[in-house]
């Protein structure tokens, strides 16, 4: 028996609104835009990095309620997970929020676990609005996952810039907004790839699995997208995905693009592009959602993909699990009443 | 308006099996006897405590698996978390599993937030069958949340013990299992503990506020309960629950019971208790799934509590946020058809 892993929400679950946050050096990106708030400054008032994201993590919140045009009490739930140990900006975050709080742990997957589960959450009727939210901040994983900064270790070309910032999306039953059609739940993927500076090359077999499941399990091709948005496998990972589908016959072609290959520009140095939760969080709540709000894209997939190991896995010389959830979002076409 | 907490499921999720495997320590417990598994070294043949770990809860999902005498096939989702940086215990088991891998982090309130989460995804007809897991071990915990063992440091008298196991439930449609029949998803909760040595003292209050919204949302008593069973709060933290909740004119009699202060024996000197997410998990996957198999329990109440702090935010001088998870389990008084 062939187990299930891609979901059809009947009652298409409504994003009521995006909200994106993001660091100086993610402001001057080509989406730079759509963002909804751009940081002068990475400490943003507080005296540590961790402290930092954290506040991030609550503005994005924040602001998504505001222009849902709810109270931050209209939310029943906030699913929310990062990078740091704990998670402690999700869990610290919540602190400030009147609702159920559901931890998740995803790594860079977080934005589409959270928006699968509350999709469900709110198709069955378990909560009327859920937030869907992550971050993270490149100062609080490059000191937890890598070196003290203050080393000035030499980064590697196979390696990514963890984005700053945060995203966070309002999902309820009802408006005008975007709906999650389905959702492609991913398996745990692991090549043997141990080289934590080439996540890339680690999460593409991820991401090529949780394509392909959806492709066979929806009857669709990349085709049938106006956009099909990875994560962040970066230049390095997206260039494998690209080669792993084919293998499989199916082609992603120009509609096909990875936010963390696209978030930084080439002179900002971050070799294979962009990584962390917060990399296709803050492009999903603000170009994606932009896009389909307008009708510029009526149908996208959008895949984050996660690095599910630890400091402490890699020092005992584990390779790197890896996973990718999925889920399509399509313009409003069908007549809604408000809530 | 008010924001929902809790949930009814309304089709009556069904447990169909329970596994719970523990370590040496815990292996002479009051619970003995309604443990599966009982390591007689808690390395489990494996090289590092963290590779045991996560063998450990391999073997909790298998070992379900065989209980509910169906394939690992059928089982569409795996959700789990557990106290190590990045859930690794969780998403390295995960690699051995066919199926959606879901990644939660609750810090020891994960059984019953994967449970309430379990519930909703079979509930709904998202999945047809999914398994919930969660693990700890002491030594992975004591390690990376405080010392190094070999320091020999001394235990203050307000700390408790990581209990080493996991438990694993599988949660299906059908059959003649006890029955999930509600949820309250807590609210993070901080009332500004900092000692990090005092987890009873700092979850109590997120206990206390999950179980007083439970009894107002279900207009239920602790009295209508056969068990009303609190996670890892220790003696000192249950007793902290009984005073408030007396505050708000509940009162915990003597169905109440907390797993942590249960678990250990007087002897062990463990202080306040047991403690860490399979504290719960294998006294629940266990004792409790058999007391209600057989009747003698009809109705309990079970809520995992957890703390959601990190060394990071400790070191930073942070107080810590607390969460309880609540669920009602039912014998089965329904008709059901095995699937």
């Amino acid at each position: 028996m062939e187990n299930k892993q891609t979901i059809h929400f009947a009652s298409k679950p409504v994003i009521q609104s995006g909200y994106s946050i993001v660091g100086p050096k993610e402001a001057t990106s080509l989406f730079a835009q759509y963002f909804d708030y751009k940081l002068k400054n990475d400490f943003f008032g507080e005296k540590t990095y961790e402290k930092a994201e954290r506040k991030i993590l609550e503005q994005a919140i924040l602001g998504a309620v505001e222009k849902a045009a709810i109270s931050i009490n209209e939310v029943d739930a906030m699913l929310s997970g990062d990078l740091l140990n704990q998670i402690i900006s999700s869990g610290f975050a919540a602190r400030q929020f009147n609702s159920s709080f559901i931890g998740l742990f995803g790594a860079c997957s977080t934005m589409a676990e959270g928006l699968a589960l509350g999709a469900m959450m709110v198709d069955g009727s378990y909560f009327s609005r859920v937030v869907c939210a992550t971050s993270s901040h490149f100062s609080t994983a490059e000191r937890q996952f890598r070196y003290p900064l203050e080393l000035g270790n030499q980064r590697p070309p196979t390696s990514q810039w963890t984005v700053t910032g945060a995203g966070a999306t309002i999902l309820g039953k009802d408006g005008n907004g975007p709906c999650i059609t389905s959702a492609t739940l991913g398996k745990v993927v692991d090549w043997g790839v141990i080289d934590v500076n080439n996540m890339g090359a680690a999460m593409a077999p991820a991401a090529a699995t949780t394509l392909s499941t959806h492709f066979h399990n929806t009857k669709t091709k990349p085709e049938d997208y106006d956009l099909v948005l990875t994560g962040d496998l970066g230049k390095l990972g997206s260039e494998i995905l690209v080669d792993l589908l084919e293998e499989e016959d199916f082609k992603l072609g120009t509609n096909y693009c990875d936010c963390g290959q696209m978030i930084f520009h080439k002179q900002d140095k971050t070799f294979m592009g962009g990584s962390g939760a917060a990399c296709s969080a803050v492009i999903f709540n603000s170009y994606v959602l932009n896009k389909l709000q307008s009708g510029q894209y009526k149908k996208v997939l959008f895949v984050a993909t996660g690095a599910l190991l630890s400091t402490t896995s890699s020092q005992q010389g584990d390779s790197i699990p890896c996973i990718a959830h999925a889920i399509v979002v399509e313009a409003n076409q069908k007549e809604k009443h408000h809530g």
